[in-house]
């Protein structure tokens, strides 16, 4: 393993000294060697180079589910992770006369874990190697932006296909906007089974209500275990499979924190956007967002209405209503941050500044003088046909026939190709997961659901105006641009109406079974989606090739932007999340949330009970509401916390998270197990942008918590020995007992 | 004056000296001396006896609006009360051209003063003597519970009658459920003028939403004026009236409050129910309370159906819906203290306890054993036909139509008795009153409201259990019991459509003119709501005679049942509101509101720019955004908090208030004004049936937030000069200024 220390252009403690800033920063593991400073001053006293070292404890112990980061916690594979990852894993398991999203699961043997469903994978990263040169060097100055694009392409698709030669699973990341590139081996573990997970009314307790809220009371924990063949490598799902012993593991640290207490979390953040160029923030604040949250709430109208007339329909949507709402609510937070919060107006006056340090100095003009303009110019260009791709991109997710159409479609194309010249996405890597979102599909597909979500993007694509026309809808649907809404609207109606009527993509072995064949053999079905598929296609891949042209214009100029930035900054800076290993760090702390309304560090069991409704998103199972009792009635717990008086339930700290760091472990200052990240405040999602250090607050469900709950709500002794917790009557402290210490 | 002292039990200072129990207490004026010790432990160095002295500073500058409280605050009359306080005058005053509610008024001149709207007062409490022995002493013990009824009744009316001789308002209110009885004169000004209101976006900031919540940045601030005739008297309104020169008003004290300040507020508190039996609070958590919130959210979805359809009804019926909201989430609150609160277990505890005591000790068997159980028994009895009683109320306060028709017919009935013999409400000293209610009736009657609310209400009557039917409509709609549900709306259809086709009650010539009108030509107007209500009365009085022979019987017993409690109590204790002068004392303070969540004691100006949206609830004036950003951007103000770094806004305290209480001026160690209480918090509803010392925080808007509103977005100027205060530029606190002072 090869690490880059390429990011430290100057040490500036002067920076790491103020504790304004310093909580900021989703660290690349090789990163934190280099913090030692802070981390002292915060209380941390183990050595900073342990986090630098994948294979070792604790980073050995941290694996991504792909969209979810999850941890090992025993030495026979037992993973710990969010209930809001685990969601696909208990619908997949679940009947009519089962509802293991509403009751929860607990197995009690090995033998009693169910396969996760299709496509659950844990995957752990086992080197991070420095590749900027082989993917950006020596290019030809003269190269076409169109030509350096395919080359880096190529480069990249290359270096993927040699790495993944001895069976791991790799990718090639971008840091800093091109700046740098890391090659990511990761082991793909592909036989996962579902342990345990709570009932809804603990893992989604407060549910949409609470969501991105505080004070919280969710218990967002669950088990899976990974499974790898007799021969200890990956393999796909088998009763002859044992569990994954992992080399590392994390300790539970059953004392939990108190406030002030130094935290880590160590994960997968998805995407942060905090080096973007001002007019690309811009159009995010008055145009992505705003136009996001007014798309997310027609939809959520659409789903709304059909869902109360009909059940099973309702149930169908409900994870596409669960994603709508909960985008909605975080791009509502984003663009209140933006616009109210004034990271717009701070992103504007940063950039201010660094174009007067640019102009400053005839070196730096020179160097960097004409990046900004012409990152602008790539802008505004992409700007002019924005209409028209968004309303593509919603026809696409709104109607889940067409999407698996164009996946369909998009393939046959790809297939006949060498590898190496498919597009990313189609490659061979790439057909088992390609297979398994199909084979996911069947259980959301439903022709009312897309019939109404398609007229509602038809309606849209009717819109627009002329020079952006989608000319295939046009002219199957009939429309034209000015059109009268109710010509139009009765065209879309026959349209969608057609469209239904001639598709078979619905059927479940169809559908898989049109994965292997050719686009002749594709538009020979007459399949009504697959020829709207086809006949879009040549706007879609015309979209795509003027991608690649700004793709390459964008891997010319933004390093550069990057390079001024980082040079201006001066310090150690890290790098947008890009769904890479990363670690941040920071303290248990509340925050003045709003004027007169401070936030507490620490909810308790009291709040449940001050929540509980007993229906809806508040609804605790009354085998809990029965501990609870029990335990103010005077049963001992080893989990009480004594300065709250009570069992913690979650917490807050000034950790630096987002998206796909869900299910993080939270480590203590001896890296082990104090909680599991799984939220953040609606004041810090515009943190994604512009970091607020004042506001930003990460939500974590205290270890403490999920660990009564294990004991005395949900009896799963089993696990809480294998992770050696005490369990039952024993796991009172004794402190007074002689025995059993010597015994261990 | 004359105080009594005979609350005092036996002094407890141990009761006093707990932090815990100290701050419950809305005291008689008179029972503040003996609260000394207490208030020294809170830093309060003056002397307790001026809060005594209801003739001297401060307490003669406190004043009843009637329903609101004032104060005094300049030598001139001026007053200060609550923005809310004051719609009534605002929407007299309107126009279609002119909306003062929305856009606030100041007048600038005294001419420009405006008149305050029919039956506007201001009530100046002279004195307050104890009559206990006057009222009942030496009854027969032989008395039945209807002779010892009317006796008070008519002891009562007779020292009314004698106190109001010489031109002052009086009324003999029972303290502690009819153990004390105190004769309460006041001087009643008339003529009450519009001085100065701000803009709704100000006054009402915050609106609905906000309503009972904290964090609270509410500007809820009013002036009126009180005028005199040149004699010095009270007078009705006329253009030569002269301003009321008050001996007392308060002295504003500018440099206002900071957290763990003694405060003091003085008002006239309207009810408590502190004192009542466990039967009764549970009468109204399981039953009285569900139901009115039932009730109001029916009539609110019909309110709001008709309010979007005609924006002349929104208007009309505005106070209507303000006052539904508003009672429902009182009600909401006060329901989820005494269940989730546990308020109404705690008073079931309390109780038992309480029967215990008596239980214990053969006297007290004798004294008060048979107490509980009889007043069990009244409140059982009473039980029996509270559907249809309340079925009547909800009848007549749906419909102003026939609550105007039946207190035009008991005005008939009752005026031809001797003023002695005629019912509380309907003697001499009541018909103007009466007559500036059917006035003020006009601005909201509305024949198509009134349609809907009473469909509604005879709807609820229709369903009235067999043995509780309202004969006389079930007569007049051709409603009968378990008639099917379409029947009966068929009937309740044709039926207001009779009863709104006869009626000329909406005209308000025709309404004024039968104020005093005999029975007999009443009913020969033929008037269809004239003639519903004569056939109501023989029930309305049947119930007035039972509810009288019950009122005998509580006469009785309550005062025992009072006797028994304060015995076992034990030490000082403040009786419940009865909307009589009150002082109550707390602290500047937050609150832990919720499981971790904090109510930080202050709010600022940074919360406005937080909150406002530019519509709705929250759409401060564009005159005060721009002085929140000239004082960002360095423009001086004397009201700015050092320690906030901003201009407070509204503020916490542990005082103990109630509805009634609006407007009250709060008051620091000294006596001096620093804010107006307003409100609530959601969390302190529930205190009106049992305290609760932890969760209850009153809310008050600082007085600085009013003076710098005043100054630097009203332009107030005439109004600060008049209470001594500097304004405009030279507002400036000069500290190092050398003139000026020797000039004052």
């Amino acid at each position: 393993m090869k690490y880059a220390r390429l990011f430290v252009l100057s040490a500036c403690t002067a920076l790491l000294a103020t504790g304004l800033f310093a909580e900021e920063g989703m660290w690349m593991p090789q990163q934190i060697p280099q913090l030692g400073a802070r981390l002292k001053a915060l209380g941390f006293t183990g050595g900073p180079e342990a986090f630098a070292d994948l294979t070792g404890q604790p980073m050995g112990a941290v694996v991504s589910l792909g969209g979810c980061t999850a941890s090992f916690v025993s030495p026979d594979g037992l993973i710990v992770t969010n209930h809001h990852c685990v969601t696909g894993g208990l619908q997949f398991n679940s009947t009519p006369q089962r509802d293991l999203l509403k009751d929860g699961y607990l197995a009690k043997t090995r033998a009693d874990e169910l396969p996760n469903g299709p496509g659950s994978r844990v995957y752990v990263t086992t080197s991070v190697t420095d590749v900027t040169n082989s993917i950006t060097g020596g290019i030809d100055p003269k190269s076409t932006d169109r030509q350096r694009y395919d080359l880096i392409d190529r480069r990249v698709k290359e270096r993927v296909a040699a790495c993944e030669k001895n069976g791991a699973r790799c990718n090639v990341a971008s840091f800093f906007d091109g700046l740098k590139y890391f090659e990511i081996a990761q082991m793909e573990i592909k036989d996962v089974r579902l342990v345990y997970a709570p009932a809804d009314g603990i893992g989604v307790f407060g549910g949409e209500t609470d969501n991105w809220r505080w004070p919280r009371h969710t218990g967002d924990w669950s088990f899976l275990r990974a499974y790898v063949g007799k021969d200890g490598k990956p393999a796909t799902y088998s009763k002859d499979n044992v569990p994954f012993h992992p080399k590392h593991f994390l300790k539970i640290a059953a004392q939990g924190i108190k406030p002030g207490d130094l935290v880590f979390v160590t994960g997968y953040p998805g995407r942060t956007q905090r080096h973007q160029t001002y007019a690309q923030v811009k159009e995010t604040t008055e145009w992505t967002m705003p136009r996001a949250i007014r798309l997310a709430q027609e939809q959520l109208a659409i789903l709304d209405r059909l869902s109360k007339q009909d059940k099973a329909i309702a149930l169908k949507v409900a994870g596409r209503v669960q994603g709508l709402n909960n985008g909605l609510t975080n791009q509502k937070g984003m663009l209140e941050g933006l616009v109210k919060g004034g990271s717009l107006a701070k992103k504007q006056a940063q950039e201010k500044e660094l174009e007067a340090w640019i102009a400053a100095d005839p070196a730096r003009r020179q160097k960097y003088g004409d990046v900004l303009p012409a990152l602008n110019a790539l802008q505004a260009e992409s700007e002019k046909t924005r209409e028209r791709s968004a309303a593509m991109a919603s026809l696409s997710s709104a109607s889940s026939y067409l999407g698996a159409a164009e996946t369909l479609y998009r393939l046959s194309v790809e297939r006949p190709k060498q590898d190496i010249d498919r597009d990313a996405g189609f490659q061979q890597r790439d057909w088992p997961r390609l297979r398994d979102g199909q084979e996911r599909l069947q259980r959301t597909m439903d022709p009312s659901v897309d019939g109404a979500l398609l007229r509602w993007a038809l309606g849209r694509v009717a819109a627009l105006p002329a020079g952006q026309r989608i000319d295939p809808i046009d002219q199957a649907a009939g429309l034209r641009p000015g059109m009268p809404a109710a010509d139009a609207a009765r065209a879309i109606d026959a349209y969608v109406g057609t469209l239904l009527a001639g598709t078979r993509l619905g059927d479940r072995e169809f559908r898989l079974g049109l994965l292997e064949k050719s686009t002749a053999d594709l538009l020979a079905t007459r399949d009504s989606f697959l020829l709207l598929a086809a006949a879009l296609d040549p706007l879609a891949a015309a979209n795509r090739e003027a991608a690649k042209d700004r793709g390459g214009a964008r891997s010319r100029l933004a390093p550069r932007y990057m390079e001024a930035m980082l040079a201006k900054a001066g310090g150690l800076v890290a790098p947008d999340a890009n769904s890479t290993l990363r670690v941040t760090y920071g303290q248990v702390k509340g925050v003045d949330a709003k004027d007169g309304l401070y936030y507490k560090p620490q909810t308790t069991l009291a709040g449940i009970l001050q929540k509980n409704t007993g229906e809806g998103d508040f609804n605790a199972p009354k085998v809990q509401l029965d501990a609870i009792q029990a335990l103010r009635a005077g049963r001992k717990t080893p989990y009480l916390d004594r300065a709250l008086g009570d069992v913690p339930v979650d917490f807050l700290s000034t950790v630096d998270t987002t998206g796909g760091n869900s299910g993080s472990p939270t480590l203590n200052a001896k890296g082990e197990l104090v909680g599991l990240l799984f939220d953040g405040t609606y004041e810090s999602v515009a943190s994604n942008f512009l970091f607020d250090p004042v506001t930003t607050r990460s939500i974590h469900v205290d270890v403490r918590y999920m660990l009564w709950n294990m004991s005395e709500v949900d009896g799963a002794s089993n696990l809480l020995e294998e992770m050696g917790m005490a369990s039952g009557p024993s796991a009172r402290k004794s402190a007074g007992s002689s025995s059993g210490q010597a015994g261990n």
